[in-house]
Parts: C-alpha cells; structure tokens; sequence
C-alpha cells in the first residue's frame, strides 16, 4: 500500500491509545474543579473535528456545548462565555494564528482551556491548562486524542456509562480494526482517484456525526493539497437548493454515516443514484472497526471515514494527480 | 428597473412593517408564559435566515438558542429540547416537508411553535401556536417577520432596550431606504451579472451576521434557481482550505458586513485583490438604510445584502441567462 507503514501506524496507533488516559484523568480533574459549559472552537480542519462531537453533545449530553469558529468568537465574543467554561482547541503545529490568538484571549480572561496538540512545547500548549498529544500521522489521532476528556466528561457527568467499556474495547480492537480497513479500503480508493483525479467539481454530502468529515475532506484535502474544486452540502440541505445542479455526469461523494441522519444520507442516496452515474458512496456501516459493539458506531463513524478518506483515498489522489499533498502556494507561505 | 414595481413594494413594506407588532404581542405573551430557550429550526433557505439570528443571539442575550436543521433534529433530537422550549420555524408554502414534520413532533410533544408563513391557512400555519405573516416578495420581507417576535424577546429579557427605538425608526425610515438601495444598485447588479452570468464557478464568502446571506445566495439562488455552481465559505474559514483554488481568474464574491466579522472579511479582501482579478464586493455598509442609527447596522445588515442579492442580482442573472428563476427540474417535480 502506498505510503503506509503498517508496523509504524501500530505503534502510533497504541501510544494514542494510551494518551487517552491522560484525557480520562483531565476529564476527573475538570469535572472535580466544576464547570458551567464547553466551547468547542476550532478552524478549518479542526473546526470541522469540533463539528462531530458538538454533534454528539446535542445527542447526549445536557451540559450546553457551543462549537464556534475561533475567528469569530475572538471578535464577535460569546454570552455565555465565561470563567467557569471549558476551551477545546487543537492545532497540529501548535502555532495557528486564530487558535493560539483565542488561547490567549482565554488566558486574559481567566477561562481553562484543554488543547490538542501534536508538540508539547508549541505555543498553543503553552497557553494551555491542560494539554493532550496527538500523533500528526492522521486525523484518526487527533479524534483518538478527544475520546479520554470528552467521553470522561460525559460519563462523569452520568451522560456516558459505558466509556470504560468503550475504552477497553479500543484497547482489544482498534488497532487491528484500522489497519484492516486500510487494507480493505485501498484498491477500492485507487478506483476511485483513478476514476476522479482530474474532475474539476466535486459534490460531497453527508450529515450528523459525519458532516465534519465532508467539510474536512472537501475543503482541507481537495481543494486545499489538490486545489480542486469541491462543494460541501449536508444530505438534508441537499434538497433545498443543490439537486437542481445533479446531471447525468455531476461528481457526486455521498458518505453514509452510522447515526440517526443516516436515513436521510440514504433519501440523498435513492435520490442520486436516479440522476447521476457518477455517485461514489462510502459507507461507514461497511467499514466497522470489527469487534467492537454496535452501540458505539456512531461515535467511531468518523474514525472509520477519515481512515477512508483521509488516509486512503488521498493518498491515491495524490499518487494520480501527481501534486503532493504537501505543496501550498498560499498558506503559511507568507503573511496576508 | 426589471422586476421592481415601486408602488408594490412600498406597500408591501408597509404591511410587513405592520405586522412586526404581531410578532412583538407574541413575544409579550411568550415572556408571560415562560420559556428556557429557544430552537431555530429551518431547511435551506429557511435555516440561512435563522443562521443570522443565531448569530446575534450569540451576541445579545443570555437566553440559550440553538439553530438546528428541521431534517436532522427531528431524527437525532436534542437534549436542551423539552417543553419549555419555543421553536421558530418558516415556510413561504407553508408545507415544506421537513418544517410541516417537525412542527408535527413539536405537537406531539407539547412544544411551542411560533411559525412565519406567508400563508394563514397553510399547513405550517395550523400545526404552530403564533403565526406571523410575511408577503413572498423577497427575503427582507421574511427577515422583516423575525423583527418583533426576535427582539421582542430579547427586549423583555432585558437584552435589547433599543426596541422601540429600532421600530420607530424602521416605520419611518424603511421603506423610503430600501427602495433607494434597489435604485443605487441596480445598474451595478446588471453589471456584474453581465460579466458572470456564464459562470461555472463562483466562490461566495462572508461572515457573522452576513454569512447565512452567502450560504441562501449561492445554494438557493445560483444553484437552485440559475443552475450555477457554487462554493461559499466562511470569511474565517477561507483561509484554511478554500485559498488554495483562488487564481487570477477565479470568480469569487465577497460579502462586506456590519458586525464585529467585518474585519475578517477585510482580511479576506485584502488577500482577494491580490491575488485573482475577478473579485467583486458587495459592501454593505455603502448600502446603508438612512436614518437609521449606526448601532442597527449588523442587525439590518442581512435586509440590505438580501436587496442587494436577490432582489436586484437575481433578477440580472435571470435575465442575463434567459434562465427563469422559477423553473425546477427535480424540487417539488415528483417525489423522492
């Protein structure tokens, strides 16, 4: 498999899986301190990260949870924010502009931020109260790395009772379950870029617990390190606008997630495969990370989906376009 | 001026006007009662101007309110949704699939609906609590119905004490601005439409209170009614993904708001005109309502841009395309 080394993704894979317990143990410490609400904040692919576990909050938790762009928040503020909140924030390189200016806006105004961070020693962990490593190897390591503090929250506050069963079973399954869903997935994902490389418009949709993953996908991986160009839609929003452009040959990416708002990734399904020939479908239902219980499938969606896309399917964009994933010619290239 | 008959419209303007103090009985009679917090619930359209009122909500007040889509919430649920919530919904037909759904699950459930529908006998209309009425002209007259049952609440919260202030001035002043707005405009939309309306490609941007302006223009305006493929991101945002596509000679559309956001979208600006030679800018600060104070501006913000757009750019792309506005091949064609 191209640019995949599995002894290495395992090994990865088991030190995220341990950094969880450093979440679990914030979560206790932050749950005995108190606290009022949670603000997710995040931009660009880490806002869309927020996106699924604002989802999930909605679903199962009464504690009020906000997801708010931190280039906005920083100028719009926020009513209910306050000192007895909570900050998330992630930044791989520790240093983005909007994350590390509202961690410093956090700081002034006395509120407790937890951020995940790849380098312990960036600024965005400096301006932390509590910080937790991901791998940079993958976005399922920057999921993997909310799973101790966000679920601990949430089973301290008797929203989630089957986190250490969930954790246990991460322990036993997890790391065989990603790499055969690599394995599975490849050659399928070589089809696909085969198939796409050079579209000039793509149409992706999803919804619920994987819209985050849609957004992520299309704008962080397409249009940013393939600079082609995609539209985002959820599969509810689809109908209420977007349809009217689906011809015969339109590019359309529809991902089928595990939770609730499936049934209506699946009304976009019956709906497209009627008027489009060019619909690629990724279902996470039949990627499931093996051994672990049908409960937990929508709240790992998102892993599965990003190990798909993010970890296949881009690679083989890349492998066919021949433009690296790692070339900008605007970003972090010079001020602006 | 195509598609504009002055008289019309004033007078339209005027009844909308008069019906904000429906909307502000409501809200008296909702504070009365009580209420925990309140759902904006839309679908397409519908959810982008509730987008913006959510955005002041965040700003304004203390009471919780939660923007949702009406084809997610009602498969997912939410956990702050319970019988002391009072939900908001529109529908211009008043039976709008997933609206009529969900105001049926409110019933079911003993919740609150305050409707806007330009219908009194519509489904929609039957299923709520409060109806408000709005003339289907142009979105400002659905904004318009948001006036006084929105800032009414606020107002008795004790979050908005320049109510009856804004009312005043929006008596006397509204109707007599927005008609110069379209007059000042017009040449300038025939403009733009002329040089884009073969577009296939359009890059929408903006934010805070503007941005559910973006997202309505480009999805349910280019895409559903004009057949045009779209991209709208946030202003925030752009910078982390979307940048990348810009070229000298990508078409990107930028909208100028009044909020605390605008600096970003300066920021966006900035980048823009260096760097693609086919940016056009919609200010809405050049399109002040007059006489009315500047404290009002983001507020009124998104009735000006939705004159500047669907009431004057729609109506040049229609007839720059030859294509109809009204034409559908597949929303409300047949079922699916």
């Amino acid at each position: 498999m191209i640019k995949f080394n599995e002894s290495e993704y395992r090994e990865n894979l088991k030190k995220q899986i341990n950094e969880i317990y450093t979440g679990k143990k914030i979560a206790d410490e932050i749950f005995q301190e108190g606290f009022e609400n949670i603000f997710l904040i995040g931009v660009g692919g880490t806002y869309a990260v927020m996106m699924h576990f604002a989802e999930i909050a909605k679903q199962y938790t009464n504690t009020p949870v906000y997801l708010e762009q931190a280039g906005e928040i920083i100028l719009t503020g926020h009513k209910h924010f306050n000192k007895n909140s909570i900050v998330f924030m992630a930044s791989e390189s520790g240093d983005t502009k909007e994350i590390v200016e509202f961690a410093k806006y956090c700081q002034d105004k006395g509120v407790r931020v937890v951020s995940l961070v790849s380098k312990p020693e960036s600024k965005l962990a400096k301006l932390s109260n509590w910080s937790i490593t991901f791998i940079p190897k993958g976005v399922e390591f920057e999921y993997l790395s909310m799973i101790g503090i966000f679920y601990g929250l949430l089973n301290n506050n008797g929203d989630f009772e089957e986190f250490d069963l969930l954790l246990e079973q991460l322990e036993q399954n997890l790391i065989d379950g990603l790499v055969n869903i690599q394995t599975k997935f490849d050659n399928i994902a070589d089809d696909i870029a085969k198939k796409y490389y050079n579209s000039n418009y793509m149409l992706w949709i999803g919804s619920g617990e994987l819209w985050g993953e849609v957004y992520l996908f299309s704008m962080c991986i397409l249009e940013e390190m393939q600079w082609l160009k995609t539209k985002s839609v959820r599969s509810s929003e689809f109908f209420h606008g977007t349809l009217e452009l689906i011809e015969k040959d339109t590019n359309v990416f529809l991902l089928k997630g595990e939770g609730a708002c499936r049934k209506i990734d699946e009304r976009a399904e019956r709906f497209l495969k009627e008027h489009t020939d060019n619909l690629v479908i990724f279902d996470t239902r039949e990627y499931r990370i093996e051994n672990i219980d049908e409960k937990f499938a929508n709240i790992l969606s998102p892993i599965v989906s990003t190990v798909l896309l993010n970890g296949r399917l881009s690679k083989h964009f890349e492998a066919n376009t021949g433009h690296s994933l790692d070339i900008r010619r605007y970003y972090r290239q010079f001020d602006y």
